[in-house]
């Protein structure tokens, strides 16, 4: 599947977040990651971050698509890290 | 159209950006906005954007999909301001 994921973590936790998220997916922008994942890798990403963040107070969200060919993609200023861009 | 919108934008703009993207689309996590939205919708929302962000500092990424059928959405911890969530 190609996911989107989205974190607002409470500032201590955002280091390990986001490097767990980085095994799995490619960083694009602040706290957001996207790419291509299987099913078993999205099970064990769940599980490392369900383990490191705060339940309470922390959000992640995650949009899945079937591939990438599903949605546009655009970006208006400045691309802090891409897979591929669209001038908006 | 269906629209995810993030931005990533100098503290100093993120109230004016906030205000614009919450005309046009629902506020579902820190930066993070999505909705349906119509193409002249779209079109306004990315000028009135343009006119306040720094186009050398900011970052704003856009994903667009025919539906939000297209795509299946998860939250692990707080539900922060949602449309319609699947527990995760």
């Amino acid at each position: 599947m190609y996911l989107i994921l989205i974190y607002d973590v409470g500032e201590e936790r955002v280091n390990r977040v986001h490097k767990i998220c980085k095994k799995y997916l490619i960083w694009i922008q602040n706290s957001v990651f996207e790419g291509d994942i299987t099913d078993s890798n999205f099970f064990k990403l769940s599980g490392e971050l369900r383990k490191v963040m705060d339940k309470e107070k922390d959000s992640i969200i995650t949009f899945q698509f079937e591939s990438d060919r599903k949605f546009k993609k655009k970006i208006l200023g400045v691309e802090k890290n891409s897979t591929s861009f669209e001038v908006w």
